[in-house]
């Protein structure tokens, strides 16, 4: 896998490892293709596995509304790019949680899968990727939970409006 | 600070660090007091300190609706506890952002302080202290994230069965 050692540097996730540190994590990657239409996760489903998109596009779907699953309806729509090297799943390298989106391949779709237990397994190896990986990776679900804040009080603050004036 | 190992080792941000490894922690570690009716931190401010109560009892007040920062109405009110170790403030090691609460002593308080830059100089000089606390700290910001995606969801739906009703 030496050709894509370039790739991984370029991936938030893997900032600040040194090449060497790299390549020791490109030992734990397993290369995965999907076709065309083909469900990568779906939400709900709990799992153990993130990727690093190395070809195609997906689509990532995320219900907004409960109990209203089956429609397209209230749900949100993103695409995630082959080129930009996208990370998706990546919280399942800390614990076995419910997967909070469906990724749908809309192309044929080549990834790189990296297992829970294979990351802490290397992580317990070798401290320095463990320390630096979740560094990134704590400060990207950090980042996600401000988001997410911000969008309770917005949302709170919306139906506090409408309670008041209906 | 050798008393107090044993408090540290019940902390979940600390589990699983040896004894050895909790003792260089206390090296980083500033005992500081805050008399009944001081704040100790204020939602929007940017901090880079993270805190663990030792003595005392602290209220948590959190902004639930925007524009409404100076009336009481609108925001939640927890209290912790000296006794329980609670730890608040520990995102602010991963990176200096806005504070998402205020925290106010309501009787005299001790507690431990530990800064952003002494925790990560820490890590870097010992790998394995920083890979094993932000193993901890990463798996409770992501539970926090759960949450907050749930209540996204709850609150989305709360909005659409209420607009689809008026």
């Amino acid at each position: 896998m030496d050709e894509d050692i370039t790739i991984f540097q370029e991936i938030t996730l893997f900032k600040n490892l040194t090449p060497d540190k790299i390549r020791k994590i490109t030992n734990i990657l397993r290369k995965v293709s999907f076709l065309a239409g083909e469900i990568i996760m779906r939400e709900g489903d709990v799992g153990d596995t993130m990727y690093i998109m190395q070809e195609g596009t997906v689509e990532v779907v995320k219900s907004l509304v409960m109990g209203d699953e089956e429609s397209d309806k209230n749900k949100v729509f993103t695409r995630l790019d082959g080129t930009q090297h996208a990370v998706f799943g990546e919280i399942a390298l800390l614990e076995e949680l419910k997967r909070t989106a469906t990724i749908k391949a809309i192309t044929d779709c080549v990834l790189y899968e990296i297992k829970k237990d294979d990351f802490l397994r290397l992580a317990e190896e070798d401290h320095e990727i463990g320390y630096r990986i979740l560094l990134n990776l704590s400060r990207i679900v950090s980042a996600r939970l401000r988001k997410a804040d911000e969008d309770t009080v917005k949302l709170t603050t919306a139906l506090s409006v409408i309670l008041h004036e209906v």
